[in-house]
């Protein structure tokens, strides 16, 4: 009644509709992830804090929570995994976001590589990592403060490369706006962006980017 | 003097380096294409005023002007091109953006398809067009006003789609810092975002991911 | 005395004052309340927490709170309700914005129509209900995110739409500026818009919008 | 081949489809003219600058311009003119988008009073005229500056008020951005808003609000 | 030694320092409101909340409290009051606000004349009331949501009208700046403004120019 | 018909209409000059550039035009003036708008002394001039970039401050809106502000101030 | 694992990493200051709440916590300080983000003078401790609301001035962009800025030009 | 009469007035740079334009133009210039802005190292220069777009890096709002700003730190 479940969508887009949390009470979210699961699609939803996943989980009890993602789940995890997604992080604050997009990726069917805290302030920690990085079919950049990492690597891979700006910073950082701005003005090409803090849709780009390439290698 | 070409680009990142004309002298744009020319590597400027490209001309005679892209472009088409990248708009205003797109993806040897004003107005043209859009391996969205051709796309396809906002509007729309925002909060997934006006990094962005799919095919 | 009653706005402007809860105490609406009330006439008080709440009735028990829709009410609905309007809505999120709007509309004499969470990420939900959106005599568009839904419904009908924007989103949402912005750009013609989450404002134009065609009919 | 008419817009929304002149070059205006005339829909291109309607006229001779409010028409009005729109301005230099209001409002087909320069400086000028706007069935409001005008017109009538923003300011008004944010914000209810300096979306929402009137009485 | 008291200020401007309370503990309040008792200062202390009022007067106990307001005072007012301000509000959310204003002017040695809930929506109301206002010597308009009153009323008035916008409003308000930016552009002329909330500062204003025609009328 | 001239304007609000000239054409300010002087008000017109000021002179010869302030004026000035507004700026380039404003305050029969380049970037220039400034009754200051000097003026005079934000900066001065924004948040006490560029709007109000101090003394 | 400690930055730059602690965890700071400890690297973490700082004591015994400047420290002080940094505040309010940069000016070798509470709505202050400011190196300037005080300072001295705007301030300060802005645009020359809040940036750039003379002189 | 020429400045800050250019007419560049000639001062005006210039020198004959750096100087460049200060630019199009700085600096009495392009797009061009760059006693960094390259800098050196951000980008760009946040924002730190386009301030704060450390070493 509250809700008009898209069970088309992954026959129309490719994968099947996911819940955002943010906005839902846990009556709407349990709703949906029944009806869902009664469809036999798997079920994720995104932003949920841990007192609102309790709440979920006494009427949805398979519904696995993970925390530092701050999303739910049900379904195995697809057996085999394609490709392989490069999810960057300038900082050890970007994790969360960094981490519901991995949770997102893998549960997509992707084989995901995390390389964390490689700003730009020590850079030399990025090249460090840069063979492991240039061996992904994607690369997701996840930074906030003035987002630098995103035009660094970018001009260093041949991959595409999805921006995260993420909220981490104060002042002037506006939220997110700064390193949102700095990203779609950066100096590197290859490089498009997404919501800041969205780790979600960075994920759902990247397995999109990625299936095509193992879709046409399977032709 | 007055710039480093960076030679080694197509090397590192796949693709040479593009001179971007806005902020350019005749004499600087015609310094650089010389040197990239005696490199053998190919040579696309963008943003070039047709006054522009006279004084350039000048200069480097071989160099061809697309007015409708406002380009310049030295070196044949690649022989081949592979996939193909569609490139809808959502108005008629909208299509220099779109060129600019397009000369780029062909320059970068990709086949393109133009799908050009069918915005949500009257989104009946858009369906008209959906079996020619969803042939593509990746599709570009150009709009400017609010934007919204972008979300009904992206919740029609399953390939990726790059969003471009123009800056064809008036008042609120604040030279495209309105649809720009509402194409990074789509409603659907799937969607990745450029700066307003930035046909060629759209293109650059499609082409990565069209030669992915190829070179994993090729494998 | 903190308040000047404006007990003849139903003449001069067809409707009685409405009390706007959110900045005021549970004493002044009482008060001004139960001034209305002496003076026979209906009570419509919005954004009302359900705190809040609690705390009028205890002053004036016969003002019935709706805690969806977060507004109180007094007197009986009137017996017959005129024309149609259509609410029709994005997602499950921007429902209380529709109840607040549905509620408004209904107390106001209008009969009302619920068509929720047809956004354009699964645009087929909202052609399923096209015919019934097209009986109405206004529709209400409720949207947060980008608000794209606004576009292609007024590109689909030949009724006035009136655009509500909500708060519904993150990052470059800006708390529903960017749909705000959006729908005052819309592509589409026939569209006018209210301040954001604006619920009662909504149904408060459409109800007159109605009652004009309603009134000329009867002459 | 740069534009997709859509041909249908009369039947699907009421209205054809108009040329927003702004950004098109004297060839896509007449080309898109042309074929209007072609299936006998009236033409109207809004937002043409003198020069620009000369090099349209070359083409297309029988178009006719007004100037002041730099439209386009081709086609006789009219012949009988149902209800009554108030246009109503705060200055004098709000005049040419009142202008665009009322052409576009008498070519659909609507009754036009002109209320000009009748600001909240001098408010006397408007209580002169409000039995003159208290006749129309919808009224539309202009202003620049802060807006203000809309709130009081808005306090004083019962019916549909559709505000208009224009960019008549300076400094802080920010190109009409104030007395935009000041109309969505209005005290008064009643009030919807359009964008900036948009008259033929004002007129264009009056007109079907009138023609909803006029439908409903006919029946 | 976290304060310098600006013990001179009385001498250099007329007024003493006033002590601005939100930004500080209860003990530097306390300690800067003793430093000022001792010097035979008058004390105001603005914006403090019950919560820290109470800890204050546990330290100063007769430093007395006024929660409408959310000022605290020492000293006893001035024997006799000059001219006359007025404080005309929009609404009763505007009250608090008003009520700083006005503790203020008479803390200072003015008469202030109190004129609440008179806004647009219902403009009869400020009719009723013009003739109390324009005995004023100096009027001070208090408006929160578009803030439209402060035209209306200086277009109405020979004196100095001195704006207040307030934070009442939600979404596009943006908490005030909408007001703010609509009193700067106000179409009357005659019209100062002071910033969101700064009911302090638009008394002191006030009584600088009531006093300057207070001394002058003394010569 | 373009224009309802308030002629009331004076026996309201103590000041005749005045003409802003940015918005208008030659033949609309030429028409309203010509009715306000049939009914022997003065003339005054603002913003009018010296290519505008010849046009309205072949129409209407007798108005004569101020290079420096960009103004028009017709009527002898007034035989005798009262009190003193001293007008302060910062800089070189703010003297367009101290200008238009010395001149209104003259015309409304002010007297006036100019303090001009002052800024706080050689405070000992307004430390020389401070005898001087502490003579008027009223003061106007007016400074672009970021407009410190208003608040340090604030700190040292007990008259009534206009402040005056101009657009003279570059950059993050944002023409004007990062002196506004200074000078509405200034830490010094009795300073109002009007719009950017308003030299008219801060004489108006100073001689409105100075007008009350000289009709208390006249009783 | 969540953090890459970049351990040659004391190498690189000449100071060790830093623990930016809002954004973290209890957990996560220990971790990182402990491995920082182990390598006998100087422990400096900022942004520290007091309950987070009793979590982290609970692993990490040996961190004092600095209430006032809200960081925790490890290592004793440098033995030896070098030149004298001065810190100047505009108010009381200032204070933490004074000590937070004095904290760390002290922490990295240098003096520091402590000038607090000389804001510009009272000069006279400032200029009473003009000597003691000349005598520094290098002097940061921290003030909010407005920031005026940046550019007196500016004007009177001969050393680099470093300015802080902080967010002290309410409605048009917008949490300290208003000062941000106008410290940008200050008239005064020899300014240079950090983000809003930045205490410690402020102290890491003093210390650097301090120690860049100091190094000189030791040649 | 225009302007109070402060020569008392250099005494007071160590430099001499210098004339900002952009908002003077040529009289009144060359009023000014005559008055400061005649004291012996040098003459510096920056922001020239070639038209202004050739002006000026009507009436100045011996001040010489630079039209790279858009500036006139008048004087011998000091005989010695002490330590270096490298200015680093990202592209070609910040050469204007970079010029500026470098001609203050020099005329200032400064070794001037430029290296210009080595934008982090292809960032072996900074590293290949990157022992020049350290053997700087002061650094400028100036970059637009999203000035990436100021992070990396910074990261790398043991430097006061001074951030110049430029107004080259188009769209959410904003004419260098996103770089100057970018930079303030910087995730490494010794940065700190200047206002956008501003080589002149960035060379007046390097050449102040440069000269304390010179001073310094030579007591
Ligand atoms: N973290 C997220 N950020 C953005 N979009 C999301 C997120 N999680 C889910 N979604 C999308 O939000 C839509 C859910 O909308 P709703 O109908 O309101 O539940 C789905 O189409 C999802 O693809
Ligand atoms: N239209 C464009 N929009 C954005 N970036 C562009 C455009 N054209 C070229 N570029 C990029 O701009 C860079 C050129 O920078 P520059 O060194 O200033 O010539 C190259 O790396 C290109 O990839
Ligand atoms: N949710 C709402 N949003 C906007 N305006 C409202 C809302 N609810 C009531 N109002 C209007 O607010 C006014 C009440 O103002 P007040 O005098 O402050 O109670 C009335 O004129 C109502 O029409
Ligand atoms: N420079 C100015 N700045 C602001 N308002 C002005 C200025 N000059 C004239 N005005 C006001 O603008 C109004 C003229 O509006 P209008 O009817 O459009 O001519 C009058 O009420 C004047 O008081
Ligand atoms: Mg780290
Ligand atoms: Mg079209
Ligand atoms: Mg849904
Ligand atoms: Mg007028
Ligand atoms: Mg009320
Ligand atoms: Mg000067
Ligand atoms: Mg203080
Ligand atoms: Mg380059």
């Amino acid at each position: 009644n509250y809700a008009k479940i898209d069970t088309a969508r992954k026959k129309r887009t490719g994968y099947p509709e996911v819940i955002y949390g943010a906005g839902k009470t846990p009556e709407q979210i349990s709703g949906i992830a029944t009806a869902l699961k009664k469809q036999g699609q798997p079920v994720l939803v995104t932003r949920v804090t841990p007192e609102k996943a309790t709440k979920v989980q006494e009427k949805v009890s398979d519904l696995n929570y993970n925390s530092t993602a701050q999303v739910m789940i049900w379904e195995p995890q697809p057996a085999t995994h394609i490709g392989e997604i490069a999810i960057v992080t300038a900082g050890t604050s970007d994790i969360q976001v960094a981490e519901e997009a991995a949770v997102t990726a893998e549960l997509f069917g992707n084989q995901v590589t995390r390389i964390y805290d490689v700003g730009v302030a020590g850079i030399q920690r990025l090249f460090a990592k840069l063979n492991v990085i240039r061996q992904a079919k994607v690369i997701i950049v996840i930074a906030g403060m003035e987002g630098a990492l995103v035009s660094v690597v970018g001009g260093l891979v041949d991959q595409p490369v999805i921006a995260v700006p993420t909220s981490i910073g104060y002042g002037s950082n506006l939220n997110g706006m700064t390193p949102l701005l700095g990203m779609l003005n950066s100096c590197s090409a290859g490089i498009s962006v997404v919501n800041i803090d969205n780790g979600f849709g960075a994920a759902y780009n990247a397995s999109m980017i990625n299936h095509l390439a193992s879709k046409e290698a399977a032709r």
